[in-house]
């Protein structure tokens, strides 16, 4: 193991957290808040470290795919720590753990809280928790690779361990462009939807935290209803802006290089979107009878949708309330997930797509044993290694999922709080049902499961491996 | 597609049923009921149907894996077809649908039941329900193979087929005599538990019944409270059989030959063990309180771990009232099931230890990029193939269940049911947890959801790819 890149990496990482932390005390300066000043000591200690482990180059730049999720993974885990302390010193959130559950589930843009209510928080509090939604939404090993000439050659394997999907792939030859042109799309795009929001009638503050919080497909709100009492043209923008963000971003980009055709060819879009459709107008066709006008039902219905398959967990009702029928189908919609290389988190729909594909394949090879049939999509052939490691994605999805339910039923809850706040953890997304529903939050649990829960939400975002590798003894052994 | 072999296999399934229904006319007999009439009907039109379909010999014997998997799936809906008619027949279970459900729930020893008073029920449907459970533990077909002397050699595929497990191998070169053993040591086994039963007070009948449900993993009881008013020593020996017809039967087979080291190296079996071993332990000390005695606590607690991880069914009090932790891992063991080469159901533990070895496999190559490891069990290597058809089943069996929990929600019932409902049928278990309890039953269901029931039932008997390829199109399309 390259110890020394790792240490160099965290450092690089700590050191631009300490910039994001500045970003809430310009707001709270703006308030005159002084809570800015907890924001400033936790940047301030955040360089000093981060200057002290990056001050020594590293002896090699070489490293591997171990490496990768080694870095990435502690590098997650120390920006939640510190992105914690804010909350925990400014007193807003006072037990340590909560605290950091708090940034965990921002930082993965899961959006589960642990405050019953947020309106009592400061504006750099309410901004800072936005913020980690929108910086981990599209990554911050991403960030730092578009902004910081990192030597060596092999940074793609950051680039992978933390961009999500099946199969990571650059835009343009040079990690650094690619990492460039996917900001630069991403911050196009949340300005757009902060500038929608604005001149459409939604106070700024509440404009700028609430697309921060789309972009990521994070889900913090900053009023204790979530989006339920903005009107009902901004809901609409919103929910937009949530699909938007759950495309794929390769998309946009040929786009931008006008090509639509490939785009639209795009077999994951097109099944994202087809989803996203049908259980839109089967939930509204569900809950027609809740509302007065079958347009709120729609509107209703596709945000919720909109807002659990991107994984973003905003609500504008409280659809634990809702029939069987349209719990089940956003419980499901929870697994599935957004599009790979998108901010929403989940299975992901590249991967359910090539599930299927496996499954139709193998009905071939029972019919034809001797036949030869490839799982391919978008007309190229999907590697074996990727139908692979979707496979053992699958399985060690199913362990961690039912390891996490067992330990937080110690808490004593009913099933169905203990299986949706895993499901709602474990996929990013937010808010689950019963206890743990729209309207409720995550502070009825224990401290085990709390933990047992942040694990859930940074193994979610990182797609499993990265975090699984840190606990696992062969890693640490030297070679 | 070699039609004609399916024909006759078919043919010959329904001239064995015909026999089978003969032993509740035995039984109706010594116990003067006129339900008899009605198997005795039933069983004329099977024979007659039967011999139709078999007279003219096929025209060729050779047949592959997707003959194999026909003729078995629809051997088992033509048994349960005509399985359930002589409930429907007698009024015993006025709705056809109704009927249907409880012959496939027998066949496939899924054990869940639309009555919800079994005690009015005449002796012989009693008997009929428990020996479906019997004869389709180990397998319809494994019988006929045992008995009948099927030209051709390629047989195997009938067996892997209707066997469970990610890979079934003979235990002799011919696959007769490998049948003819398996019913040797199963029949014995049930004779030995009817007997233990019997010699310490239970009566006769409930003994055979029982002991019939125990054997196949079945789960009918012929008492409203399933096994809860029998002493308890007799619950103990029930206890002990269930867990040993779990047991992957080569082991069995392996003792017969004087090899217990190899019997006890088994992987499977001891992870089986062990995980019964620790769950009844957790169980015993979570339900401590509810208990006067802390052997009682135990008692009941191995019973219902031994019930549920073989997928028996059988309950001797109501766990739907037990705290959250127990009912969670029972509802794991749902999943978890028995060994593979038993009569149980479930993913099998067999599956779940090659997942979770595959996945140390992973953890290795992300340190050994270029290192080369075998996923082994046993002291062999696993061959790919099991690993590739273990993926699948698990894709398969994940998309298969969220189906099912989508159309069941219909119904408009708590997710716990839903979720429960679909798990007890897919892992062919019997009960669930909230409205189907180990005391409420599946009647409360609309036709629509029970039909989607028995596909889950017959799909998870058969190990999902048989009853799938009946529905795929490319399976009847003309070669």
């Amino acid at each position: 193991m390259n110890y020394s890149i790792i240490r160099y990496i965290l450092g690089t990482v700590l050191k631009f957290e300490s910039l994001f932390l500045l970003l809430p005390v310009f707001v709270g300066v703006f308030y005159g808040e002084k809570t800015i000043w907890y924001f400033f000591a936790v940047a301030f200690m955040c360089l000093g470290l981060g200057a002290l482990l990056s001050f020594k180059k590293p002896r090699s730049y070489v490293f591997f795919a171990v490496e990768g999720f080694v870095s990435v993974s502690l590098s997650w885990v120390a920006l939640s720590l510190f992105g914690a302390l804010p909350f925990w010193m400014s007193g807003e959130i006072p037990r340590f753990t909560d605290a950091l559950f708090e940034a965990v589930s921002g930082f993965t843009t899961t959006g589960a809280s642990i405050l019953s209510d947020v309106e009592v928080l400061s504006h750099c509090t309410l901004f800072w928790r936005s913020f980690t939604h929108w910086i981990g939404g599209m990554g911050v090993l991403v960030f730092v690779l578009a902004v910081f000439p990192m030597g060596g050659g092999q940074t793609m394997f950051l680039m992978k361990a933390e961009s999500p999907g099946p199969s990571v792939e650059k835009l343009v030859p040079r990690v650094r462009t690619t990492a460039t042109i996917l900001y630069a799309v991403y911050t196009v795009m949340t300005a757009l939807e902060i500038f929608l929001l604005a001149v459409t009638g939604m106070p700024l503050f509440d404009a700028v935290t609430l697309s921060l919080g789309t972009a990521g497909t994070g889900g913090f709100g900053i009023l204790n209803d979530s989006v339920g009492s903005y009107a009902p043209h901004l809901q609409v923008i919103i929910t937009i802006f949530m699909i938007l963000f759950g495309v794929n971003f390769n998309i946009y980009y040929l786009l931008l290089r006008k090509k639509p055709k490939a785009a639209l060819r795009s077999e994951e879009v097109r099944t994202y979107l087809g989803i996203i459709l049908a259980s839109g107008l089967v939930i509204a066709w569900n809950i027609r009878k809740i509302f007065p006008h079958p347009l709120d039902a729609l509107r209703h219905a596709f945000f919720q949708v909109g807002s659990i398959i991107t994984t973003t967990g905003f609500s504008t009702v409280d659809f634990d309330k809702w029939p069987a029928l349209s719990t089940s189908i956003l419980v499901a919609l929870m697994f599935v997930g957004a599009c790979a290389g998108s901010t929403g988190g989940g299975i992901k729909v590249s991967r359910i797509v090539i599930m299927a594909k496996s499954v139709v394949k193998e009905l071939f090879m029972v019919n034809h044993p001797h036949g030869v049939r490839a799982v391919k999509m978008d007309g190229r052939t999907v590697e074996s290694e990727t139908v692979r490691s979707v496979n053992i994605f699958l399985v060690l999805y199913a362990f961690l999922f039912a390891a996490s339910v067992l330990l937080v039923s110690l808490d004593d809850f009913d099933l169905t709080t203990n299986f949706t706040a895993v499901a709602a953890t474990i996929n990013n997304i937010g808010p689950g049902l019963s206890m743990v529903g729209p309207t409720a939050n995550f502070s009825i649990f224990s401290i085990l499961s709390k933990w047992v829960l942040i694990l859930d939400m940074l193994a979610g975002r990182l797609e499993l491996l990265p975090i699984l590798v840190l606990f696992a003894p062969m890693t640490w052994k030297r070679r």
